[in-house]
């Protein structure tokens, strides 16, 4: 006779239904490796008349919390129901009474993590949440396993899947910005407000979770350098793509002399890199380990499945942890305090577009700029756009950020002079 | 106050010193992970005089088995000496004096890997092997999370360094066989007999290893239909690529109603999988879950510093395992009756390239003979070779190894025709 392992589940969308499935059609072999059933009590819904698309046999719905963080029977609450605030409350208030829990919830972990860490600590509790960065792939666990035997250098990820979809279809289809968001909208990979995918604000926020558990450091989210993919031109991708790059929306975290650095924005990948490949909605993370090297974990960013996939992934962790009595800590207990690298430390190489009056000097003047900052080129191709305008593609050699700033607003000053993109390039 | 956790090493390689090493610089890092110090106490060497690439302080040398296994202060054996049947001897006398054991060699587990995990459960003692499988990346321990909360459904991976290697510079190089051959081996890629690996053996052993971790199957060496790259024509890859494909050695388990089937061949990729991104000596695993969909690990699979990772993390679990009393658990304890799937109910796309004598009637022949087994052609190109000879390209639609097989007998009896390749096409 195995033991109950009774959970509280807070939501009953996709992923809450995906959960109670996965649990249902796995329970002898989940009950084999952890020695518990673990079962479905309660779930709290919003609307108790709803139709709902499984059975709701075997569990109880109800619309007042209190019934899960009351019921002594329940031992862990999985948090699928999203939002912000209240979902903070209500893991607050779950691991306050001593509750396990296993949360979905990005955009909470990306700006909450740190107090809701401390809460499940001091409460002895544990707190995952392997499904909010990368869905299906399992991430996190790889990055705190690694973490023990390995240094890890850097992390860059794509993680969100709506611009990756939208830059794939630009890219292989040729089509504008505001074609493959429309698309993208109809499919229901893109919400009717696109801000937080095209702005890159839901890949920032994966980006301070990883970079939490890679490096032990708690970077705020306004602390990330983030550029989206708001208008991006077919014309860059095609330039790159001629220069022997694809672009991707891509998050990069990397640990230099004890500091960090964290951004998020369009950069320019060579092709033959295993992201570059990366396609469509998938998701994929690129880890440089001091002895590992070069890793990455590739698989779907989102889905119902593959997301209640890792919150039961996450469960029958708790169920192991209760079993052997190791609740409590931490995902990643080694934690540094966060220092951010100067602008001067961070180096990349660019690929700029500008603008440019087509008129004797102006070419000289804008060489003279980047050689007043310290920036050496790699590519320089300039081109007429029409009878007035020229347009000049540079890749840089490997600079600072405080280098790029300086030129850039240098740059702003002549009204000649107008750059209109400006992408990190990754080396191969 | 920590305790100590003391290991014994068989053999001082590259690999045995790169565990030292690893164990030596993050001490600090996996004591507080998992509470033990562990460090090395004996190596075993073959010849004490020789000099080592790192210091030999902190512990000691010997050439004695013995004092390893006899040695009751040693809890954990490492066996990074390679062989197949000394390795095996002495890990089965390890494990009888009641010591776990973590292994690279998958030459060792594949043939005996059965026989040696039973010794292990029989002594409650752990015996890992992470490292036997694409070196760096951590993807046995991976499947086995996996499992608990999906099904796994299928396996394909690139395992073979050396000629994953020789197969790119093929690609993007246009060099023969023998030129790649010889700069493999030069590199240190591969050997002077290369025969393990360009024959296929290398990556049907690792199979082997997957097979029985992914679907709980015990599956022999000899049951894995092994095809290998030797002699593997420029044209075949050019052609290939025209068709849209790049050629990969490629490991395939897939299970179907309690079946499996598992093969290793060159094997058409359509260029957008992601299995066709994985260059050089990379290695890369793709996993299609019930659930989770398809996800693929990415990683060095060989190299000293890499595989050292994988003993270490190994290391890790050990210690965790013995601060928690749970050892002497296999890796995967999920084990069902081995089923090999039927020829006829494998199915998979085929090319295949043909030499015919150009003669009326020759190509009516070919076509009636493919008719005949029930096969249809997603594609047929012939072009004229010379004067007497045509070269024709088919790909087929989905057909059973059985259907092959009768039309590939067939084409035997017929002197007009010769079938050159026939690689599988895996399809996007």
């Amino acid at each position: 006779m195995k033991a109950n392992l009774q959970v509280g589940v807070l939501g009953f969308g996709t992923v809450g239904s995906g959960v109670i499935h996965i649990l249902e059609e796995h329970q002898a072999k989940i009950s084999q490796v952890t020695g518990y059933n673990i079962t479905v009590k309660t779930v709290l819904v919003r609307d108790l008349e709803k139709n709902r698309r499984y059975e709701t046999k075997g569990f109880a719905l109800t619309t007042t919390p209190d019934d899960i963080f009351n019921d002594p029977e329940i031992a862990v609450v999985v948090e699928v129901m999203g939002s912000i605030d209240i979902a903070r409350e209500y893991i607050l208030r779950a691991l306050k009474a001593g509750k396990h829990v296993v949360t979905a919830n990005k955009d909470l972990m990306a700006i909450h993590g740190d107090e809701l860490v401390s809460a499940a600590q001091e409460n002895g509790c544990d707190l995952f949440y392997e499904a909010s960065v990368a869905g299906g792939i399992p991430i996190l666990r790889t990055i705190v396993n690694s973490l023990a035997a390995d240094k890890i250098q850097k992390v860059m990820g794509i993680v969100n899947g709506t611009t990756n979809y939208m830059l794939t279809k630009m890219t292989t289809e040729n089509k504008s910005y505001e074609e493959v968001l429309k698309e993208a909208q109809d499919l229901g990979f893109a919400e009717a407000d696109p801000t937080s995918d095209v702005d890159g604000i839901d890949a920032a926020r994966k980006m301070v979770i990883l970079t939490r558990l890679a490096f032990g450091m708690n970077v705020r989210l306004e602390d990330v350098e983030t550029d989206g993919i708001r208008g991006i031109s077919p014309l860059d991708i095609t330039t790159a793509y001629q220069l022997g790059y694809k672009v991707k929306l891509v998050g990069r975290a990397e640990e230099v002399d004890g500091t960090v650095s964290v951004d998020v924005g369009p950069v320019l990948l060579p092709r033959a890199h295993p992201l570059s490949g990366v396609n469509y909605e998938n998701n994929a993370v690129f880890v440089t380990g001091a002895a590992v090297g070069e890793t990455m974990f590739y698989g779907p960013g989102a889905g119902e499945l593959p997301t209640a996939t890792s919150v039961v992934s996450d469960l029958i962790t708790v169920a192991k942890n209760s079993r052997l009595g190791t609740n409590g800590n931490a995902f990643n207990s080694f934690i540094h305090e966060t220092k951010h690298t100067p602008k001067e430390k961070v180096y990349s190489k660019y690929y700029l577009r500008l603008e440019m009056d087509d008129k004797t000097g102006t070419f000289l003047k804008l060489t003279q700029i980047f050689a007043e900052a310290g920036i050496g080129f790699d590519k320089i191709i300039q081109e007429p756009l029409n009878e007035f305008t020229a347009t000049v593609v540079i890749v840089t050699h490997s600079i600072s950020k405080a280098q790029l700033n300086v030129a850039q607003k240098r740059a702003e000053e002549e009204p000649e002079i107008r750059i209109l993109t400006k992408y990190a390039v990754v080396e191969g």
